[in-house]
């Protein structure tokens, strides 16, 4: 039977998410096969929804665009399908356009729930006796696959998190007077990236002064004992988006009771909740900065190491499926500092786990990290990357 | 008398404020002039607060190092000097500082309030018999002072906003759902920065799809009619910060009537403010994005154009001082396309004025800028700077 692969993205947006699809085209075009995209993840093949890549990615320039392309060039979505005992007409109908389409490869490229897609799939086709591969390429910026050293897409949203906080400690430090900056980042029960801020530090420059994760509740007390004895008179403070008090309740939630002048409540983040916490506290010049989407599409300033290797994990992904192996997903394994091999794993093992960041990687303090994670988090934000431009702005691909 | 330079920086940061600085210093190395650095803006004259600036800037890779940092290298502050028939004590200290320091020319780079400085120090000079030349270099990202083509570092905050909004459609952009996404971006009074957006735009990318500034009022009712009338599925919206509704009110202070958890009023952006409003009128996924001071310090991606011009202008304002001139702020004047000479402006036409967008740049429509805007922006924005990095994020020079 003549290889004929499909793609598709899901999940939220990366700066990286690109580069793995680009590898995963390659991989196609180098086994001599077809390859389509899925418009919008998995709805893209529910719905017969399907783009010719061959045509396009042919071109060496479009390939070089795709690269650095953030966001998701296929288009995503956030669908969990059904467990097959609870109705199998959603994977009757998928297989059928695989069929209809004569696709006998599938490469998602995907988070938690997209394993949980890839794994169901590939459980499926083995159980129906379909001869179709089914096989997952990781990405989040939130770093918390399970089975992978790192996911692709962290390293560029850390370099950009970790440049930003620098480059806001800049912003902060010219008046004389004290002041305290919060700058929130992505991450509801994972820390990485707000760790990763701490690669702001260098020789002249000391912020952040205090990073607060996920996985260290924090009271409002210590975090005022904190600030009271940080010695720097314009103080950085990073914290995930999902810090918690002493009680688990999250920082961000503590905003609810606010109506705004047509009643509506509103959600604040934790940086703004945390502003007026600490304003009342200390009096100092206050400022609060949300990192916001920027963090996850910020193309303009990736790192090479990310893109490089979420470009060869995608062709290492095409190339498992054109072997016909299926129910498996990349991960990285590092076997030295710093080199990167690409493993296969089960797909059962990682889908819908968690991983969060370990006690060796946070300070016993609760507010900071661990020379042990600079070591780890260092080499994945290393490498400039050449942006292609036009008039001015970072060129893009679109389908 | 031997020539002997003072140099300070005021008023908020930019990614080319430093760029300036390093000019009036090259100025001044040029000329075999000793040259200090105030520390914290005027603060640091009145205090005699200096900081020698030979010794660390004869080294070429310092010098480099400080054109790519963004903040302010000497510190700022905000002061307004009192009017002398006010009281002349504060003008006595400082030039008592002046002398004592054997200071000669002082240059003074910052926004409309560190001009009105320089209008006040050099007609005291002046009207005292003191030889002192005062001389002003220009810089805001908003773009907004009067005598000039543009300011120094306006065009790297453009190209940073205009990038990001352009980034921002590409994450927006992934899911099949409706939705809009509000970016706010910094301009009180002034909408050129808002307006910078508009440079995103390409064959491939519309957004931003609305573009609402300071100088037209809107109405609830019109933004709600744009939006109806709007064929995109991801709409963009860029707003400045100061918009206004129809009878004058800002967008910003409709929120203060929200309070959190604490008791607190909490102030909103506009962005916020919107996303409430057209939430409950649309129903769709709704998000805000505040760039906040990201704007205006992101050093890792700034204009080429920008950086260069705001040194030539600093080295000019140091050769005006070096002159004996006195009582000037240096300009852009655009002679052709692209080509800016620079000229000087008596201070006193320049000092405490504002200047809006005009008319021919601001659509009918109230909702998006003409291409008369975009001629005028887009070369400032031009040019790629090779960003210095340490450990994968932007190294910067401190004191």
């Amino acid at each position: 039977m003549k290889m004929k692969f499909a793609v598709a993205q899901s999940g939220g947006p990366t700066a990286a998410i690109n580069a793995t699809l680009l590898g995963v085209i390659e991989g196609a075009l180098e086994n001599g096969a077809e390859i389509l995209g899925a418009v919008n993840g998995i709805k893209g093949v529910i719905n017969d929804d399907f783009i010719n890549l061959n045509d396009i990615f042919e071109d060496a320039q479009n390939r070089a665009l795709l690269k650095n392309t953030p966001g998701a060039y296929l288009g995503s979505c956030r669908i969990k399908l059904p467990d097959v005992s609870d109705g199998s007409d959603i994977y009757e109908k998928i297989f059928d356009v695989f069929k209809k389409n004569n696709i006998n490869k599938f490469v998602y490229i995907g988070g938690n729930d997209s394993m949980d897609t890839v794994d169901k799939l590939s459980n499926y086709a083995k159980n129906n006796g379909i001869d179709i591969s089914v096989v997952g390429a990781p990405k989040t910026i939130d770093n918390d696959l399970a089975g992978t050293d790192h996911t692709p897409g962290f390293g560029s949203a850390a370099r950009f998190v970790a440049s930003s906080v620098k480059e806001v400690a800049r912003d902060s430090g010219v008046y004389a007077e004290k002041s305290i900056t919060i700058i929130e980042i992505m991450g509801r029960n994972a820390g990485w990236l707000t760790a990763a801020s701490a690669l702001a530090r260098s020789d002249n420059s000391t912020a952040p002064h205090l990073i607060y994760l996920p996985e260290r509740p924090i009271s409002r007390e210590k975090i005022i004992e904190d600030i009271k004895n940080c010695p720097e008179n314009n103080i950085i403070i990073a914290v995930s988006e999902g810090i918690k008090d002493e009680n688990g309740e999250y920082y961000c939630a503590q905003s609810t009771q606010s109506h705004d002048i047509f009643g509506h409540a509103q959600l604040a983040g934790c940086a703004k909740v945390l502003e007026e916490m600490l304003g009342a506290e200390f009096g100092y010049k206050m400022r609060s900065v949300e990192l916001s989407v920027l963090q996850r599409c910020g193309g303009h300033f990736t790192s090479r190491t990310d893109l490089d290797e979420s470009e060869q994990i995608g062709k290492r992904a095409a190339q498992c499926a054109s072997e016909g192996k299926s129910g498996i997903v990349m991960g990285f394994k590092r076997t030295s500092d710093y080199v990167c091999t690409i493993v296969e794993n089960n797909v059962c093992d990682v889908a819908n786990k968690e991983r969060k960041m370990p006690d060796e990687y946070i300070s016993d303090s609760s507010n900071d990290v661990t020379d042990a994670f600079i070591k780890y988090c260092k080499p994945l934000i290393m490498g400039d990357v050449q942006v292609i431009t036009e008039n001015g702005v970072p060129k893009h691909i679109t389908r």
